[in-house]
């Protein structure tokens, strides 16, 4: 073998470092580099992401070759280690755990305490004259072995000791004595030989070998898939596998464990923050089963608690001095977990620490003030999807609420919702469209799903570092941990709170995720205020982007929202939202079961004071800036009723037989409506609903220019246009309104035509079309749409297969399928450029908001994209990481 | 002005010629060129097309300078006639026609005696000695321009024509005097005045602008459009007008006039054949009004006829001479139009005749013989889809059959159709389904679109060159008309027989264009022989095309059909049609709601059996030639019942329960079913239903290889690609089971695993899809979907509108749309032989047997068209005119 698969570290020089993360993992990366920065890591190799690709083509096996490899890794842990791998006075024990280049926290597998047999146990025992603690190292291992390599549910084991506890009327773990544990291992291994009718394997080799399997097997676990496809990580990155010296925390009073990090990770205050516990194995911080104590002496919150910097002072401050340096040396907030093992502290991880929206920015902005970033580094370190975080509502401070229990501030944020019990159920509701909190005792990575739809978390067990508390503040959900407050029965499907107040599945419930309160019923949210570091990482981004950013808008209130988060304009207005409204449907409907263009016209006729109305509203907010009208688009079979009774009363209103506008209801039905007669084809079969709507447009723009002096700058957009004689034939329509209204009330004001581009027809004649458009927009769904051949309200019943299967890497209808679509969208730009090089160009489909997306949008060189009003901050700083990206800045990973 | 709009042709040499039809229109054009023979044309001349363009842009006005060149041009006709425009002693009088770059029979309009006014008539009375003429010629006149010109409806006219009879007692024209006309010219020109409001117009000169303009409008009346819609001729085109002076057919009986064929029509034969009326106007024998007689001894059927031949020998020697010279010069068979004013013969008009298939092939083959025309040109000489008319059966000999009545073989083929008696039902009917026959007295223009639908069209009146029989020719239709046999009510929607049947609106009908014969009923039909000319004509195609001609064919009778019209193999193979017969759409639905993939899995090896023999008898037929299989493709609700009563009759069937199948149904229901679950998606859902069809196709092609020696070609095709990994992953399953077979029963077979494009999105990556196809397909029926985003089951309400507003030139499901589906064609192209320079690529879509499709294919670069049976000698045809006009070798204009 000439190519290097395996790579050491340890004290000295380690093969690697944290530059190597996608050989390495972030796992293995960051222990080599802790290494060479001189801190205490216990000496241990990385098998390299390389092997998991070779172990999943190779059938799910070990490459013979791996062997030789492992030997020499473990060789080189027994010389750092000063003890020897299986042997029976001075054994050395592993722990074998996953490591991906980006952190999937409890998506993958571990083992812990590998290399223990009868043998080895007696040297352990020997080495460490604690029994009691030996044997339960080989029970965990046994456990942990059997369930993850040996694929026998864990149950059966902890129905085991469950049976122990009962018949010793035990509660807790630590009731059980050496002796229990030794019966246990022997009851746990005959279990083990019942069910594979075969031995448990003593051979620390073989043992090592099925780990490292089993380790890379777990990369294509359900869970990881999941999690995978919520976080958009590539099935092709692997994981690498680290193989390194146990070290315990267990072993007495004078050990411990603990994570933490080096800033507050829900606020961003600087300041070292963590949890530990004492004579614990790591695994018990994180699982959230006994409730850890606070780091330090600031972060205490009862006098009963007692933290690390009062007990072992002298560890606390040398942990102290690591994290620093390590903040120093990552120029960025660190997760770290430590082990202190009879006095002795040692560093198991460091990795760019998690953070909620607040705390990103408030890091990242504070630490350019310190100079330890730059004002584009500062750029990099928050992901825009994050932002959608500070942008959304909070309690109305003003709201009466009366909190009924009160929880960890886990991950902040309002969240407001009804009722469930399980991830399945969370899922199941929200598909339906109802807005759920997800209450659960604990949660662990099969709950991912669930989590991913809530609104909210409520937890009764587990601190901040638990995995709700982790994940959630990872996915920027709010989320109240460790309630202890409430009792939860699963049976039942109801909570109690405070032993008073009873919750029932479906209630509605409203959670403080920035102070940890549970509230009943759901409470009145306000708009956040934008100021303060964000107000100052903003203007950091107005400075750099290029990209225009503007919003999709129908109303003058989300147009008002969206300028105050920093739209330069209305990239969409849709004007048939206008016809649907109580007063107007009955108009509308009158227009399109009209017999002839006459009786067309007298509807159209009262329609448009409305949306003239409509649109001086919108103009009036937008003063000044850029507002693009699409004329009429969806099918007209979606303005009439569909049901029998509202059909009659329908007609009776308008005065025509049930009959007749049931005929016409019928003769509106489509097959594929998505490729019907809409869109500008309705403008070509009735130009006067056009005409009409540009009437309104010009009108409302000349009026309020002559009474109010309001500046507006419309933008007459024809959709669905796939052949430039559709546009031709229909901006003739809208100029001849046009220029009639702008003689007629004597206003000089401009105007613009255009066009969207969202037919692949429309793309590859953009050339033809660019002669009539004065500007073009993107309608990126319709465009996935034909460029797919898929519908989007269809697809759903298989694209989430898709990406398990790995056929699409992610959702087309999110991200901008780079790939397909994107290069449809370059011909259209390349070809509308070739007719008018300053062709104005944008996007206005859901894409537009999404950072990837917007990123691309840039690069591509449009002039603007459009989003909803709360993704226009997220559109914004991912048009200026776009140029960081353009000039080769970059950051540090921080997920 | 500089620019030529005017040109004049006449005795001696004329400014244009027969190339100049883009200018001059095929009409004048043909003029200038006999005049240029030294043929006897009246002299005239012709306005330019480019006129047509300005008038319709200049608000319907004609350009002022045009009175100018107009002035010119009658100048230089009085010069040639010795006679003067206006003049009351010998007035020249002109006719104005209109005259597009391919004839639009009928289709625009005509004005004739123009020059006619009191002062006028005079002269004319005076030089022809014939008052009663000369009032019948005003009359005429009058009622001509005040139809066409004033735009009064034309019954008015002959409201007060018959009135007069009445009074009289008279029954026909001829039965009027002189003084009748006089005096019906006094009332016809109170009746304009009264409906004007102004006077008829006498100045000759007003009268002249007002024919021009109101020639140049009916470029775009109703009846235009639609014939422009039905032969694909494009708008912009425009027509020319034509100002000729009169001569009259109808000025005794040295006069007649006629039109006339070079070689038969109908049958092809070289024989002189035509027909004529002594003492008329030419529209009298157009119209159908008058029986005409035959022009030569051997076109007599009767001695009672008269021919021209025999009644005029001398002016009949002069016609022979020049037909002769025309079609020597022309090199293609004429049709001529000539008029006989006072025993000196004029020929008014000279084109290339519209000709039946038969005689298409039959008149180039002999053409060839001749040494008249190359092969070449006589390949371009047939229009491809003329050949469907030799293809469709013909009246099975041995049916029964009895003729109720017998008409002239006005257009051959076998017709089988329900009675309708109007264009408007005909083509109501025909939206519905059914089958028609036009069953009309005459027919005129107004009717052109219910015979487009009509299966066939017979008609009491008119001879072989009338209306109906000219226009049916046109389009390859089967008419039987002036079947003198049958008196048409249509108050009471019927017609009887020989005085002996009725038959009512409904009735089915069967009409044998070739015999002339009615007959009642359905007649059944038998397949046509290829042999003789048609035989001869393919060879020479064969010789030349490169490309390769495959069929559509689901079934082994599909096949045998395609292969001796000359199929070089199966291009698509639909293997859904296989699932719906009735003994195995049951186990196609099991197969569809089991549960999960082992029930599925279960059904799937009941249909193996199948699919493996119906693959069997298809590969057996195409033994040598490659068969392209399609894997399942329509969606799965396709295949399930929809009604209450099959669904609970199914679930029993099943032995589940209606709710459960019920909610099967309803889950698989779908927006828009086209852009849904369906082609590969199905694949990647229920992997097995591939690995069974490429099982069923691997045995078959192992086993005929084994027991009979047959030699098959299979490629297996996945539809519905839009991404690479979709093949990628598909291509996987089927190589499995195709290895697997090929192992198992140990015969040596080659196969080959390809994909459609028919997705934008896998015509955009082509270069990567490649890299796993073998082959590709375009499907272009559902990639003109998506490059439009219309639906084609949607697209019938508008498109329709699309054509006549200009929008779209034709229907893109029947022709290739060049500009926007053709580039996304050209794209797949390029990348997919990028990646592999020698892949084979075909069309499977229904433009893969459409002539100008075919042609295009050619040009882009593929391998093959494939096309329903019945297209396939199209195709062949069509592939050799690619090469042809690859070589610059240009055919003659038929149409």
């Amino acid at each position: 073998m000439t190519k290097k698969y395996l790579y050491t570290f340890g004290p000295g020089k380690s093969d690697g470092n944290s530059k190597m993360k996608d050989l390495l993992g972030g796992k293995g990366a960051n222990l080599a580099e802790m290494a060479n920065l001189g801190i205490p890591v216990p000496p241990g190799f990385t098998i390299s992401t390389e092997v998991c690709a070779i172990y999943s083509e190779n059938n799910q096996e070990l490459p013979a070759w791996l062997n030789k490899d492992a030997k020499e890794g473990i060789g080189f842990i027994e010389k750092k280690m000063g003890a020897k791998f299986g042997d029976f006075k001075n054994p050395l024990l592993v722990s074998v755990r996953s490591g991906a280049r980006v952190s999937m926290p409890g998506m993958m597998d571990t083992i812990l305490n590998l290399g223990l047999n009868e043998e080895t146990l007696k040297g352990l025992i020997e080495r460490t004259g604690n029994e009691r603690f030996a044997y339960d190292a080989y029970r965990r291992f046994i456990q942990m072995y059997s369930d993850v390599v040996l694929e026998i549910d864990r149950e059966n084991f902890e129905h085991l000791i469950d049976s122990l506890k009962k018949s010793k009327a035990a509660k807790l773990d630590t009731d059980l004595t050496a002796e229990d544990w030794k019966n246990l291992c022997v009851k746990f291994k005959s279990l083990v030989e019942n069910k594979l009718g075969r031995v448990f394997p003593d051979d620390p080799w073989e043992q090592l070998n099925g780990a490292i399997g089993a380790v890379f097997r777990s990369w294509n676990n359900k869970r990881a898939i999941e999690y995978r496809r919520i976080n958009n990580i590539p099935s092709h990155w692997g994981t690498a596998v680290n193989v390194q010296a146990m070290v315990f925390g267990n072993m007495g009073d004078d050990c411990a464990t603990g994570v933490a990090f080096t800033r507050d990770p829900s606020t961003g205050e600087r300041r070292f923050f963590g949890e530990y516990l004492v004579n614990a194995q790591g695994e018990d911080v994180v699982a959230g089963i006994r409730t850890p104590q606070p780091i330090n002496i600031s972060g205490k919150k009862s006098e009963s608690e007692k933290s690390l910097e009062e007990i072992m002072p002298k560890i606390y401050s040398e942990l102290e001095k690591i994290y620093q340096k390590l903040e120093k040396h990552y120029r960025d907030m660190q997760d770290i977990e430590f082990t202190i093992q009879q006095g002795k502290l040692w560093m198991l991880q460091t990795r760019n620490g998690k953070r909620t929206a607040n705390a990103a920015v408030r890091i990242a902005t504070e630490m350019v003030k310190e100079g330890l970033i730059s004002k584009d580094e500062a750029l990099l370190r928050i992901e825009p999807p994050q932002l959608d975080q500070l942008l959304h509502p909070t309690f109305d401070p003003k709201a009466p609420k009366e909190a009924v229990a009160r929880g960890l501030p886990a991950s902040p944020g309002a969240a407001v919702g009804r009722i469930v019990f399980s991830a399945d159920h969370a899922l199941e509701w929200s598909e339906k469209g109802e807005k759920v909190v997800l209450v659960r005792i604990e949660t662990s990575p099969d709950d991912i799903h669930g989590m991913n739809v809530a609104e909210g978390i409520l937890t009764a067990r587990g601190g901040m570092t638990s995995h709700a508390a982790v994940v959630a503040r990872g996915m920027g959900k709010c989320c109240v941990a460790g309630c202890g407050e409430i009792q939860i029965d699963y049976s039942k499907k109801e909570f109690r709170a405070r032993d008073k107040v009873t919750f029932r599945e479906g209630d509605w419930l409203s959670l403080n995720g920035s102070t940890g309160e549970v509230i009943a019923g759901r409470i009145a949210t306000v708009q956040p205020e934008l100021t303060g570091e964000f107000g100052i990482l903003m203007e950091w981004v107005d400075e750099i982007r290029r990209l225009k950013v503007r919003t999709n808008a129908d109303t003058p209130r989300d147009a008002e929202v969206a300028k105050k988060f920093g739209a330069e304009g209305i990239g969409l207005c849709r004007t048939e939202h206008m016809f649907f409204e109580p007063d107007r449907i009955g108009v509308m409907r009158e227009m399109i079961v009209a017999d002839d263009v006459d009786a067309r016209k007298k509807a159209l006729k009262k329609l448009l004071p409305y949306q003239k109305g409509d649109f001086k509203g919108i103009f009036k907010v937008m003063n000044g800036l850029p507002v693009t009208v699409r004329l009429l688009d969806p099918p007209l079979h979606e303005f009439l009723p569909q049901k029998d009774s509202e059909i009659n009363e329908l007609a009776a209103t308008i005065g025509i037989t049930p009959e007749k506008l049931r005929e016409k209801v019928s003769s509106l039905h489509e097959f594929n409506p998505m490729l019907g007669h809409r869109g500008c084809r309705l403008g070509v079969t009735y130009p006067e609903i056009y005409a009409m709507q540009t009437q309104a447009v010009m009108e409302a723009v000349c009026e309020l220019k002559r009474d109010e002096n309001i500046n507006s700058l419309p933008e007459i957009e024809i959709p669905l246009v796939g052949h430039v004689n559709e546009l031709k034939l229909l901006k003739a329509v809208c100029d001849k309104v046009a220029e009639e209204v702008i003689s007629r009330t004597g206003v000089k004001v401009e105007y613009r035509i255009g066009t969207m581009i969202e037919l692949v027809r429309a793309a590859v004649t953009a050339d033809e079309i660019a002669h009539y458009a004065d500007f073009f927009s993107f309608g990126t769904n319709d465009l996935t749409q034909t460029t797919f051949g898929l519908s989007r309200d269809d697809a759903g019943k298989f694209l989430k297969e898709y990406v398990e299967k790995h056929v699409l890497s992610g959702d087309p209808f999110v991200t901008i399928d780079q790939g397909g679509v994107g290069k449809i969208m370059q011909i259209a730009i390349e070809k509308g450029r070739m007719t008018k090089p300053d062709l104005e160009i944008g996007i206005c489909g859901e894409h537009g908001g999404e950072a990837q997306s917007v990123i691309f949008c840039h690069q591509i060189g449009l002039n603007y994209v459009s989003c909803s009003p709360y993704r226009v901050p997220i559109a914004r700083l991912a048009a200026a990481q776009a140029v960081l990206k353009e000039k080769g800045v970059s950051g540090s990973e921080t997920r």
